[in-house]
Formats: C-alpha cells, structure tokens, sequence
C-alpha cells in the first residue's frame, strides 16, 4: 500500500522535511510517496496544494499525512480542510512554549531571520571557500588557519564530510589525502606535523572502498581489493601509531560522519 | 535574562536541531543558549547529560527548554527527569502516527538505515564530485550531465548553492560564471547555448557584492561599487532578453537559495 506524505511549509520547508523523514523512517513497512512543498505562503498556492492533496487521496484510496511548519494561520486552516492526518508542529509546540517563556512568539516566517542570515551567509562562503581550497592537500600552508583536518586516503570520504561541515556549521575544515608516497613513511608527513592536534582520521572498509574506486576508476590497480586492502590497512596502523582519533566511514551517512567528528572533536558549531 | 536549550538525541542531532532552531527562532525578544548534544545512545551519557542540564539550572536560574528526539525510552526516561522544559518530539507524533497507519514504529534508531544511506552516500559523493568538478566554468564539456546550471556574476552565491543542492538532495548542479569578456556579448556564451532549459541566473545587490567582494579583494576594481554595479545590471539585462529564470540572493541564506531554485525549476530531489 502507497501513503502520500505531504511536508508542506511558508518558508523552505527543510524543518517539516527533516522531522517528516525522521518521523516516518519509524515505520518501515510502509512505502510513502514524499513531497515537499515549500514556499507555500499565499491562498492561491494553498489552493493549489489541496487539489493536490485531493488528487493524492483518489490515488492511494487512503488519507496522507500532512505534517507542516506553516506559520500563517489562514493558510493553515485552509490545508486543514483536506482529507489528511494533520500533523501541526509549531500549533503542537509553540503554545506550550510561549506558556513557558511567557511571551508570545512572532508569527512572521523569514523576516526576523533575514539580517541575522546574511551573518551566517558570510561565514559560510568563507568556510566552503575553505573547504574547496584546501580541497586534497591542495594549500598546506592554510592548515593553521583550520579548524581540523581530515586525513585518510583516497575517497574514504574527506570531501563531502569537509564540505557538510562547511555549509552545514560554518566549521573550517581541510583535508589531506594519504597517497602511496605518505604511506611509505614511519611518521606524518612533514606539512601534516604542527596540527597534530588537528588531525582526525577517517577509515573505510576495504570492500566499499574497492567498491567505491571501482566507480571512478574501473579495473585500475587504484580499485583493486589487494590495494584497497593494503591502503586501510597502512593507514590504520598510522592511527594507532600516532594516536589520531578516527572513524570508521562504512555505514554511516555524510550526516553521520560530521555530526560524530564535531561532537567527538568538540568543535564549536559556527552557525 | 538567558535561557538555555538542549537539543538532544541518540542519532545525529540534525532533526532536534533544525526543529529546535525553527521553533525558537519565533521568539524575538529572549537570547538562546543553544546546546545540541547528539549520540546520546547509553545511560552514561545520560548521566552526563542530567548533570549539564542540571548545571544549567543554577547557572540560569530558570529551568531549561529541552527538545530531544531519543529512541530509546530508558534513556528519555532517564533524562525527563531533569528540570527542564520538555518537548518530546517522537513520543508527540509516533503514537498518533501509529495509530493512522495501523502499524508499530520500531523503536530502533540508525539500524534500519544503514542499507538505505548507502545509496544516498554514493549519489551524494557522485553530485558533490559533480559540483566541484563544475564549479566556475571548469567542465563545460559535462553540461548536459547537469539537472541545472546557475549563472551569474562571480560571488553571487553559485558556489555554496551548487554544493547545497549535491549534499543536501543529490541533485547534479553546475555553474558558469560571467566574466567581463561575457559581459560584452549580446547572447549567451557558446558553451551555454545548447543547456538554454537548465540555465537559472542569481542575481544580487550591488552594494552587497561589493562588500563580499571587498573581503575577498580589498580596494580592487573587482570590488568596487562602479564595476559591481555594472556587472550585475548587464546580467539582470541579459536573463531578462534570454528569459532565464532568476532569483535575487541579497536576504536569503543557502537554504533558501537552493530550496526556491529546486521548487521553481521543479527539480526532483534524488535523496
């Protein structure tokens, strides 16, 4: 059976999609057909979002889910017309919080974030030109300037953890790739040195790595499990060595990957 | 007078967070101290926790707002009984959602993803590899891989959003960006013609642009109000004769961005 999930939001919908997904990868039987729909922030667009509704619940034969951040009570009431399960989140939780707080909340979307947004626009730039940079051992000489510095070897997941950290956070983050030069050395190499308290190792199962290379590079000695192999296993024993704290990239997403480094680094979020 | 808010979870944190952050963001007038402790998957860590919420306590004199999304009921258990405010973001909508779809919520938190975010790595790492490997005009050649290709004028904000869109939804975006040799033309460059239908310009205020330009080359023609003016008013004359869909950057934030050019440019999201 198809269940049509609406995520519907006046602003860029990325809070009704992130609950929405958290909320339903709970039940993993059912297959929801997800939609998000942001910017829903007029009467004629929320006309528009019901007739799409309506057509969802002639398609499934069931009611969808209809979870939204809308903050317009006139256009809320109007979705709340549907054939729906509705779940209101800021209806759910903002009475019980101004309650707490003792104020009323600002029910405007967008206008009160838009000077405080152009703060953290900046920082982010600087971070993802950071992040670019310094992209592969690219600009050694900016490391100081790092807030840490991913090392492991090739696609073991440096960039995109890097570059998540960057948008996501704010947080200047470097890379430098382990090739099979560095992996003859008893020690870091040298440009590597004076961070050592920067360091932070990533691993990955030899087989995904294969996997991972094979895509890239198909049949190259690069992607072969012997090299894959041989690589992990130097670099793993480097980690050791040196005592650089690592994490094992196998089964977790990029989410996962930053979220972990950040916490277990203590690195202060930016944003 | 300060108040602290706690983000917990026993997964990323990401889903507290960015809930926490909306609902919070509709209180003008009070300053958050905003703590997201992600990972919090054993007693100890509870413990722990209950102590900082507790130090937060004397520290505040007033008890905390505390948003959690953990799975596990020992746990939230452990920590409802802290004095704080607390909303429970699972317990509120599982049990409702339960009974809508007549099945069970597994109560198993990151398990039943590991598969799923597999495939979600893989089209994340091929997008950003995309993005970067397409960022300011690199690979002309890869155009018609793109889902979309942002024009604009340099440091109107291509960069970030491309990323964006690769890390946060998988999407394949590129970027072109005009220089004072394209400006001269009366149409398009050569490389773009043939992509005409995934062409979506940004757009931003001069005095803004130059700020950010400033930043990156203080007191250069490349940042002066004249030449910045100049730049952005020939691309606001050329999307309007080409008819390329365009979004003005000034007061938005990546989100935003990248949000309102997928939902316009009805873009599918891959994630």
């Amino acid at each position: 059976m198809n269940r049509t999930a609406f995520f519907i939001s006046d602003g860029t919908g990325i809070t009704a999609e992130t609950l929405g997904n958290s909320l339903l990868s709970q039940f993993d039987g059912i297959r929801f057909n997800k939609v998000t729909l942001p910017y829903i922030d007029t009467l004629e667009k929320a006309q528009a979002v019901a007739q799409q509704i309506n057509a969802a619940v002639d398609a499934d034969q069931v009611r969808p889910i209809i979870l939204d951040t809308i903050v317009n009570e006139e256009i809320r009431a109007y979705i709340a017309q549907c054939n729906g399960m509705m779940i209101d989140v800021f209806a759910t939780f903002l009475k019980p919080l101004e309650k707490e707080l003792g104020v009323h909340s600002t029910y405007t979307v967008g206008k009160s974030h838009a000077i405080q947004e152009m703060h953290r626009y900046k920082d982010r730039i600087e971070s993802v030109n950071f992040a670019i940079d310094n992209d592969d051992g690219a600009r050694t000489q900016q490391y100081d300037r790092a807030d840490i510095i991913l090392v492991g070897v090739s696609r073991s997941g440096k960039t995109p953890s890097c570059l998540y950290m960057a948008l996501q956070y704010g947080i200047r983050a470097a890379n430098y790739p382990f090739t099979d030069d560095d992996m003859t050395l008893q020690d870091l190499p040298a440009c590597l040195l004076p961070h050592r308290d920067k360091l932070y190792g990533l691993t990955i199962d030899p087989f995904q790595l294969a996997a991972i290379r094979h895509e890239r590079r198909p049949n190259s000695r690069y992607a072969s499990l012997d090299q894959c192999t041989l690589e992990v296993r130097t670099i793993e024993r480097l980690f050791r060595q040196q005592q650089i704290p690592c994490i094992n990239t196998t089964t977790f997403s990029v989410e996962e990957i930053a979220t972990r480094i950040i916490s277990e680094a203590r690195l202060a979020r930016q944003l």
